[in-house]
């Protein structure tokens, strides 16, 4: 079991065929994850293809994970919250400048996944939108969006099959609006 | 006045101040549109960080079309149909196979954008999902898709003021279900 400290990042590879559990150990704790073909970082996660042959906005358990090549990345095969965003991208700097009208440093996923995934030579401008773990992000049938604290219990947790060798970009989500208010850790676990 | 013919595309610049009018002369027809920034071609157009700034999902008049470097790229000054796409990628060969089950040669936006905009050394990797004008994408509580024929009539248009200098790919779109149908031109004009 690994341990992603609050508002933190962490970044590895895995194999095909090998599992990735994503746990939120003590509740309402969003986890943002990027993917990259390890033989290929230009071939990278995507919102706008997942949504597009999943169907769907919400993405759980029986889904894929595809990449901007039409690839599958991962299969969701377990995910007991249910409830995850692919709508926004990661919280960066400008984040809480612009939404939280906050011009200090703050902690943002952002950051966490490019300094993480610097070791691997992926730059800033390579992150794509993130899928959001544990991220519960309403909408209504005007497109309005609401960021609202994460659904999720202590324990809670996605399983998912790596359909190919990956780099993986995790974090500890640090948006005060996503995580219910306060900052907990992430854990995952690599499972053969 | 500029045409793009039915399932083709074009790529241009646009200055900085400079309005773009993008219109579907004969109606039920979506235009798909990425940008670049001309002087710095890996900041693009982002929908996550798009529908985090404006907080909704259905980008019409009054939002602007916002980069993952977290700045304006345009701002949508008027738009007469009001309804717009930015949840799913272009269409693609694999979306033909996998989606329409068609294994053959199908013109596609992916194609028409990279091709088009190999001129400015913009690859198709570098493609990201694009602003879907006139698309009609319906969703309900649950998330559930789906792609329903264009609401445009034929003149509506979407114009835009370009807030950085701007590499632009648009496209005719070349897919059956986004288009009621039937396959039709774009029109769009560079105003000063």
């Amino acid at each position: 079991m690994e341990i992603i400290k609050k508002q933190s990042g962490a970044a590895f590879t895995i194999k095909k065929g090998q599992l990735l559990k994503v746990i939120d150990p003590q509740g309402e704790q969003v986890s943002d994850m990027v993917l990259f073909n390890a033989g290929d970082k230009r071939e990278k996660i995507s919102s706008g293809k997942t949504l597009d042959f999943e169907e769907n906005i919400l993405i759980t358990k029986g889904d894929f994970l595809w990449s901007n090549r039409s690839n599958k990345m991962m299969e969701i095969l377990e995910d007991t919250n249910g409830r995850n965003d692919f709508l926004l991208a990661p919280c960066s700097p400008e984040t809480f400048k612009i939404m939280y009208k906050n011009d200090k440093y703050h902690p943002s996923c952002f950051e966490n996944l490019y300094t993480n995934l610097a070791k691997f030579d992926i730059e800033p401008d390579d992150i794509p939108t993130a899928f959001n773990i544990f991220m519960n992000v309403q909408f209504d049938l005007n497109g309005k969006i609401s960021v609202d604290p994460p659904l999720s219990k202590a324990g809670d947790y996605v399983l998912m099959e790596a359909k190919m060798d990956l780099i993986v970009g995790l974090t500890a989500c640090s948006a005060e609006d996503s995580n219910g208010g306060s900052f907990k850790p992430i854990h995952y676990e690599i499972l053969n």
